[in-house]
This record gives C-alpha cells, structure tokens and sequence, in this order.
C-alpha cells in the first residue's frame, strides 16, 4: 500500500444545529476541508453516519451529500459501525487511496440527534447494543455503561469520585475550543452534584446528545508534498471487533477490541506505546475512557481513574487524552465522533492547537469505540 | 494496486424467513461461502445492509455478524448506498485486499423486509429517496420509479407490453434456480392482467418484498492460485454518483450515474462493451433494467424494450441478463442484492450455473443501482 496522508480537515461547531439539515451540515465540513486541502473536488466521498435513516428519516447519505457538494459523478458510500462509523470510514478512505485506485478522498462524519425526542434519541442508540439479548430487556445504551462502570467500581474497589478527573479535563480542554459544546470547565463539586443518569454514571460522566459534522481529506503522501502541503501521515489503520453483548465478553473488563485494535497499530507504524505523544480517547462515558486507556495498554487495570486524578492525561500530563474537549465536552455526534477525533490529531500535530497545543507532539493516536466496545478503530498518526 | 478474485460463494434462498433472524441468515451465506473458499476465517467482513436499524432496530451488523461467525478480533463495517449497498461494500473489500492491507475479505449483503408492516417497509424503502424534496410529498420509491416509467413511455412513444420481456425472461431464469423467490414462469398475460401499483407499474415490473443473504470471499489473485481454487478475477470496480431528487436530474432518461459508472469499468478492465458476455442487471422495476442498459451503452435511449421482445437479453441472446432471476424474480432484498448479482455472475463464470449456463462466459458484468439512480456501482470479472 502507498502512503497516505491527511492534507486537510474541517468542521462544524458541535450543538444543537436545528436550522440545518443533514446535508448542510455535512457541507460546511467537507467545505472548510477541501479549502483547507486546497483542492475542489474529491474523486471520492466516504460518509460515516449512524442514525440518519431513523433520525431524519435519510439513507443514501453518500450520494446525497455529494451530489449537494457539487460533486456529481464521483464515488461515494456511507460506512457504520455504530459509534466507530467515523473511525471506520476513515479507514476505507485509507484503503481507497492506499490501493491506488483513488488519488483524493474525502471522510465527512455527521450526525443529527437533536431534532427529536430524547426517546428517539435513546431508541436510536440502542441499535448500537444486540436487539435479541440486550434491547429487548429495555436497557438503554447509558445503562449498560452504567453497568459496566458499577462493576469496575466493585472489582477494583474504585469510589465514583476517582472518575470525575476525566469530565474535569475534558471540560477544561474545550475551553479553549471554538466548536466544543460545553465552552466550560467544571469543578469537582459540579462532578459530585451532577443529576444521576443511569447510577452509577451522572451527567457529568456522560457524553451529550448533539449534532456536528467533521471532514478530512486524505491524498497520497507523494502528492501532498507536491501539492506542498504538511502532510499528516497516517502510521497505521486497524480495526477489531468483539461481541455486542455485553454479557458474551471473555472479560467485562477489559475491551479485547481495543487491545487487539491497538496493538496492531503499534505494530503496523512500528512504534511502541510510549512514543505516542497525545491520545484523542472514546470519553463517550467516564468508564468507557478508562476501559480504553487500559485496554489500550497506557494504564494497568484498574488504575486509569488513579492516574488521571494525578494528571497524567491533562494536557501537561505524560500522555494528554481529550486535548479539544474530548467527547465529553467537545461533543459526540455519534456518527461524526470518529473523524472529529482525527481533526482534532491533525490540529495538534500541525501545531494549530493554540492554548491546548500539545508540546512538540509528533505522533498522535485516536481510538473510536463502537456500542460498548464491540467495534474498535485506532488510527495512528505523525507529522514527519 | 495487487489483482484481486472471488474464491468462494454462499447465498441463501431468497424469500420469507420469518424463523430466522438477521445475523443467522447473514451466517448461512458466509458459513456457505468460507466452506466454498476453503478458508476458516477471513481478516475483515464487509456488511451490505440498508435497513436494519429501522426494520430491525439492529445497527453495527458488521460486529454483530462477525461475532456471530465465531470471528471475534477481525475487523468489521456497514457498508450502506441504499440499494447500492452490495455493490459499495463489495468495492470496500476488493479494496483492503488490493491495498495489500487484508488478505482474506468476506463481504456478506443481507436484508430483512418481511417481519414488519407493508408501511414500515414503504417508508424504509423511501429513505432511498430525498427526505426533503421526495418523501416530503408522501411520493413513495415505486412511485418515483412510476414516475420514470410514465416519462419513457411518453418521451419514446413505447407501450406498456413493450416492457413485459423483462420479467418474463427474468421469471423464465428463475424457474432453474433453487435460491430464487419465485421459480415460476409468467406469460404475456400474466402481465397484461397483474394488479397495478403505482400506474404505470404493475406488480410483474417490480421486484418483490423479501428476505435474503448472500456472500462472497475476496483473495489476492495470487493467493486464490496458491489455494488451487478456480479465481474470479475482479477486472474493475466503479462507482459513481447523481443526485437522488428526479426533478434535479440532467435528464430524466438517463441515469448519468450508470454511463459513469460503466464507462470507467469498460476503461479499468480494458475491454469494449462488446467483450460482455452477460450481465446482472438491476431490475429493479421494468423501467430499471431498460435505463440501465440504456445508460451503459448496451441499447440505445428508447430501444432496450424491443431489444428484450427480439430477444436480445435471453439467456440465448446476445447479451443474456439476470440469467438466474434477477431481482424481479430471484428476488430483492435491498441491502443484499449487489452480493446476489456478484454470486450469480460466479457462478455463471465457473461454468456452474446448469440449465442456465451462458455459453462460453468468460467476461461477466455486475451494476447494482441505489435509489432511482442516484448511486451506480458496476463490476467486471473474469474467469481466466
């Protein structure tokens, strides 16, 4: 496979964007991206969605949103896989350039969840989840999570109050960041008087219902230094999956698709855990961020929620997690989350990441998370 | 990018399979499929699936499959282009495995339309179309095809009989299959006297409600050799775009989409049009077929309805179509249906298609069409 690189990215601020349908949203990305790339038209579209055909009542995402770019004639599909689907277009758009057959692809992920009832919402989300041993049980997807935390909590006799440094960060992060939803740090008190959601997972410890749309441009490296453009190399691609049941998994707590995903992509940029500079981790709920950062093999199991409490994923910390907001505060538009974690890489390690910027960062990873780990996409990233 | 082959197929009879759910169906075909391939496990699965998270309120397939398969840690997507979704994900896995990033890629379509409502299954069907400019005026998908039927008819001065060759040639193929929906054949009658839906398509212009699966097994061409399987050679796989409202259409009568999307196989491959030897039309309605072979240059604008009474596309003419049934009377189950077209052109191009059997088939054609023509995808194999 050739080389691959990220030449250009863009986005939507993350709300509540009731005046713009899915296809405008989708626009805007993909617009800032292609004049961030500095080029007019991709050869082909890759479109990560999860939840636009009950949502909006919208398929052929693919089609549709090219044919509005003006861009009739090209390629284009829509790729999902739950909360990974950005993640995983990504991926094809990689392949895709990766094979030869295809010199530019763009990846917009977007997703509209605000236009309709929180049951809506939630029934939508539960697809994410097994219908036959999961849904039928009326378990929403918060409340699998929940179950997941109280039993991390139990097994490693961790308190509630050791999470909040993961929505502290993250809050803090998005400050800083013009397109996050909550523009707004929180204290420790917030965290502990947050409304209970699903117990034991509060608000704080939850990931918003939102809509945004995020976009990349990946060409191949030869061109996009012709093009004389910094080129974001893409290290490494991978994909795994496990059960959607939760009740099916070899270990509850430990996400075998993140440690497979992540392991070969050490292997596939021939690098090693420690030379990863900064992380953009699936913060969908507080557990689910440390699952990740253990499963992943940055933390030991059990002690992701100790070592952000000592602040080692803050910014200055030894491996900064959620530099942008993460999905906590950032946002988590579920179908769009995947590529607004690689748009955020991409800030970094041009070094455009302002009061955030990650010092001399040079190699930066994101993880996408579909259901409660059943699909896992990590992608590796550098800028030399 | 590396030459890449089928090296195994599995389908499941098309039809009404209310015992049997969405991820068991999806794993007799590629139980099918692996064992014709020879192979235990692939490293990726690519799912074609239109409407499960609103039919079955089951997203994230390409896991739940996986899993289902016994595969845990291999990678796994959704591919979705509405009825196009086959043919896209089919171009997802020719891709990995000619990026040289997967070696062994399964592609599994599968949909399921019969458990629910006609209502539930219109309105499923309509996401296909523009929410915003088509399903907005109650306009249904059979109606928008209704639509173009009535416009050929006027614009070319041919009557409603001219188009009856199609499904009863397809009815005819049919009868020879034991994995199609309807193994009956119709006469003229038949279809002068079949209930009408939306004037002017009656019932025999259009593919039935149903449920299916079919897969295919994606190799490099090399490895399929060393395997000592007989290799399908994937000579091209395009894909092209038009917008999917009719009234922004260039022209109502041909689907630009379709002329893309073939002209750039003809060139991949390197042949002619003339070097066909049949091909797996998507009849979805009359009017599909006649607008797609139209539009890829097989007939001229206005003739492809004579050329089926003369003959033209039986399975003794001079371009045989939908030589096991079609989608008309093999069946239609949309995400699925790109994976049945290329299960039928394998099995026409390793000489097993029986009483059916194309003479001397050596280059076999494949387009899968998504909505009324807003997403065309066109393969080309080759059995030397």
């Amino acid at each position: 496979m050739r080389d691959v690189a990220v030449i250009g990215i863009g986005q939507t601020p993350i709300g509540e964007h009731w005046d713009t349908g899915i296809r405008h949203l989708a626009f805007h990305a993909l617009k800032a991206a292609t004049e961030d790339a500095g080029i007019e038209k991709p050869d082909a579209l890759f479109v990560a969605n999860m939840m636009a055909e009950r949502l909006s009542d919208q398929a052929h995402l693919g089609a549709l949103i090219a044919d509005f770019a003006g861009w009739r004639g090209i390629e284009a599909a829509t790729v999902e896989a739950a909360c990974a689907s950005g993640g995983a277009a990504f991926q094809q758009a990689v392949r895709a350039v990766g094979s030869g057959m295809i010199d530019v692809a763009a990846v917009v992920g977007v997703e509209k969840m605000t236009d309709l009832t929180g049951a809506a919402v939630n029934s939508g989300l539960a697809t994410a989840s097994d219908a036959d041993y999961e849904q039928v049980h009326g378990v929403t997807f918060v409340a699998l999570n929940a179950l997941l935390m109280q039993r991390y909590m139990h097994e490693y006799g961790v308190g509630h109050d050791a999470f909040a440094a993961f929505p502290i960060n993250a809050h803090r992060n998005a400050v800083n960041n013009p397109n996050a939803m909550f523009q707004k740090a929180i204290t420790l008190d917030a965290y502990r008087k947050a409304p209970m959601i699903a117990p034991p997972i509060n608000l704080m410890d939850s990931s918003p219902i939102c809509d945004g749309a995020a976009a990349a441009i990946v060409v191949p490296l030869e061109m996009a230094r012709s093009l004389g453009r910094t080129p974001i190399r893409v290290l490494a691609s991978t994909n795994a999956i496990d059960c959607l049941a939760l009740h099916d998994r070899r270990d509850l707590l430990t996400l075998d698709a993140a440690l497979i995903s992540a392991s070969k992509a050490f292997e596939q940029a021939a690098i090693t855990r420690g030379d990863v500079d900064f992380f953009e981790v699936h913060d969908a709920f507080s557990i689910m961020a440390a699952l990740s950062l253990e499963s992943s093999g940055f933390a030991e199991p059990g002690c992701a929620p100790e070592m952000a409490q000592e602040g080692a994923f803050d910014l200055g910390g030894e491996l900064p997690i959620a530099t942008m907001g993460g999905l906590k505060a950032r946002g988590h538009p579920v179908g769009a989350t995947g590529v607004y974690e690689i748009v955020d890489v991409v800030t970094q390690l041009r070094g455009d990441a302002g009061a955030n910027q990650v010092k001399d960062a040079e190699i930066g990873m994101t993880q996408n998370i579909g259901g409660t780990g059943a699909t896992v996409v990590t992608h590796l990233f550098s800028n030399n």
